[in-house]
């Protein structure tokens, strides 16, 4: 064991202690009431990093929910690691169905329970702890680290974009190392290698100017919610995919990666639907055709329909209009612009004579996102999961979007990989989130000899970053 | 011209002074708020049918608002009409668009603009200024007359039919004639003898047990929208009639008559489109075949959808369930109960794996109505118009369901027949209600007539009414 090693397991009560400290701060973005948590975690944080022996601190102003940054420069020639992670924690709601208050952090057979102790206060507090070893037991880090630290993440990350912009300079690196994220299962080691993109559009079809009465027009005047089924079962074929012509245009043939991660995973579909409490739907047949399903297609979903009379009983009217809100996930190969193009095209094409069309895409959209399968970064993280886990980690893609992949890669010009410690299933959007206390602690050894094996990554050429 | 019509035409002016006194009470039926004008009006009411001569006048409790009953009995011997309106009116929003305060009448044109003039106090009005006119000139009716006034017409008429069942004895008549209802179009004379039934049933369609994060999901978990469109999908041909199996069963042929009618008519498609605020859809092709849709055949409405997310932007979701609210009209031969059975046989046939489905039915519904083509008060009513207004009424139908159509019928196993004299376009649920006082004239002379020729109108088997 390093001399690392052993620094970080004899001060692990303390770094429990850190931990149980932040929990109690209730930092959620989304609502309001909780600012002044909000400001007590940036600053707690800002203050965790100088104990730890980060230097230029600072509180940074966003315009919305400040960020945390602070940098650890050991020697130019080095390679440069920016670790990304976030402060700021989902609501606690529902209070009544935590087993242990929310912000009042308890541990139960080595699960410490609290809001966002999973997402992502352990899992980012580890690296910090990990630099302020190094520093304590070697005097200097492997690697250039600077950190990043979000409060608006779990409430979309508004200020996120411009801040990066505004930071290009003072945030250049060679790699990203994400704290947030999560392993798949619990079960095996996983590396979450790419994420599918997002486009998002509102449709409205429009029928007489002013509602009508259904028995006195019923018959003779067009129907908006007719219309707009009609219009939305065209938009799947009998397998639920998507049979919008155009919208599968320049998709790349799946990722053998992936699909090998896919097979070996034998993913249980039985399980996923009594857990989401649904029957198997047709077209599923085993665990390894949801997961290609999940991961690797693209998807065209009805977010929310309206229209018409909503209350209870009976209104007898033809509404003036019916809208419905989509949003597509895409995978590699798909441009979101081409895609905003073919829903379009088919709405126009497919909508009857007699109503009108409204289309109203939500900003430019999201292409799917993956990372270099031969990234120096993304190997060296593989080793270190291999060795300390027992087997080699899996390649796992997401259904959801990562919008800070391609953030970092657009604004730094930099790759990002995730090395987050916490699994998928402790649940950090529900009440009595949980954080393994023995991922804390494999965490803590994993981040360790990470920056030890970084030490010899790449450089970027300079002109990328700036 | 007889005495009775010699006295309405010297009288005309108190008459109208009448109905100016009527409609400068606000008798708003849904708003408790007019709750003072609803009591003033049905008082107005029971006063002026005393002033007229009528006995055994009450204000009848009727658990909601009142109604008011009086009777003139001549001659046990004489058939007994039982004539039917309503004291309540709409509520008069928006203000800022009349061009004289809606409870203030004034006359402009030979119009009398004020809220419920049209509908319904001045066609109300009138018999009772007939009795009025017989008695103070003859001494006597030429038929037995009783006068039934709703004060919750405009509000759903929520009481109307337990107080018919709970008064049977007391409104037993031959006929009943009812003051409410319009002339179809200003132009030529009608007599609506068929209106459409209706049923209506809530459909909602179940995925997962929760809402789910789209991106996580998507693909993979159900999306009860895109099944519910599906579904929806599949009620309508591309002509858009209904293409629910079974729903058509049992319809009888298209009126002969009605058809006629709608030959006769010669309706404007293009200025009922203009009207509406939309381009012509494509099955319709023309006035005849519009009216046809409207009067003849059958509907399945969507009268409202929802599901998901409805606010701003996006929420990236899959919903756990998805709703629709639907009525259907019914013609001559549908039966309620059989159209909800196959509705429901439909839904459930087509509804894909891994979906739930409810289905709730508002009530048994109600068959379409339609007046016996040889009725003698129909036949009499039709002569009257005749020979006032110069050329034979037309036999109109109605797209809309006309409860109490089938309501007395039930209760009292009488037929009923509109003898109205506003006309459909004298915007009585909008702004600037008016109604053609040369209608109100025109009314007055018919009344006088139509009664003195119901003196020889069959009179039912008691057996029936009690």
């Amino acid at each position: 064991m390093s001399g690392v090693e052993t620094y970080l397991a004899e001060h692990y009560e303390e770094a429990l202690e850190d931990l149980k400290a932040f929990c109690r701060i209730p930092s959620v973005s989304t609502d309001p009431a909780f600012n002044e948590g909000i400001l007590a975690a940036a600053e707690f944080m800002a203050n965790r990093l100088k104990k730890a022996g980060f230097a230029s601190v600072e509180v940074l102003d966003t315009g919305g929910h400040p960020a945390v940054y602070g940098q650890v420069i050991s020697d130019a020639a080095l390679p440069t690691i920016l670790v990304y992670g976030h402060y700021d924690v989902q609501p606690p709601d529902p209070l009544d169905k935590w087993a242990s208050p929310p912000f009042d952090p308890s541990i139960r057979e080595d699960r410490l329970y609290a809001r966002g102790v999973s997402d992502d206060k352990g899992p980012l507090l580890i690296p910090i702890l990990v630099v302020e070893a190094y520093l304590n037991n070697e005097g200097r880090l492997p690697v250039n680290l600077k950190i990043l630290i979000e409060g608006e993440e779990e409430s979309g990350s508004e200020h996120f974009e411009p801040t990066l912009e505004r930071n290009r300079g003072r945030l250049a690196c060679d790699l990203v190392i994400s704290a947030d994220g999560a392993m798949w299962r619990p079960d095996r080691p996983s590396m979450t290698v790419a994420s599918r993109g997002m486009v998002a559009i509102d449709v409205t079809v429009t029928g007489a100017s002013k509602d009508l009465h259904s028995g006195r027009h019923g018959g003779s005047a067009p129907n908006p919610i007719r219309a707009l089924c009609k219009l939305l079962a065209s938009f799947h074929d009998a397998e639920a995919r998507v049979a919008v012509p155009g919208f599968m245009d320049g998709i790349k043939s799946l990722d053998p990666t992936i699909l090998t991660a896919i097979d070996v995973a034998d993913f249980d579909a039985g399980a996923y639907y009594r857990e989401i409490g649904t029957p198997k739907p047709d077209p599923i047949e085993n665990g390894s055709q949801l997961l290609v399903r999940q991961w690797l297609e693209p998807t065209l979903e009805f977010n929310g329909i309206f229209g018409g009379y909503q209350g209870p009983g009976t209104k007898t009217v033809i509404p003036s209009s019916a809208s419905v809100k989509i949003t597509c996930r895409l995978v590699a190969g798909q441009k979101p612009s081409k895609v905003i193009e073919a829903i379009t095209r088919h709405l126009e094409t497919n909508l009857p004579a007699g109503y009108g069309l409204q289309i109203e895409p939500h900003g430019p959209g999201s292409e799917a996102f993956s990372v270099d399968p031969n990234l120096p970064g993304l190997l060296a993280a593989e080793s270190v999961l291999a060795e300390l886990l027992g087997s080699y980690p899996l390649r796992v893609a997401m259904g959801a979007t990562i919008p800070i992949g391609t953030a970092f890669r657009k604004y730094l010009g930099a790759e990002v990989i995730f090395f987050s410690f916490s699994t998928s299933d402790e649940d950090y959007h529900a009440p009595n989130e949980f954080f393994r206390l023995s991922n804390f602690r494999t965490g803590l050894v994993a981040w360790a000899r990470l920056l030890g094996r970084l030490a010899d990554h790449p450089k970027l050429e300079p002109t990328i970053i700036i």
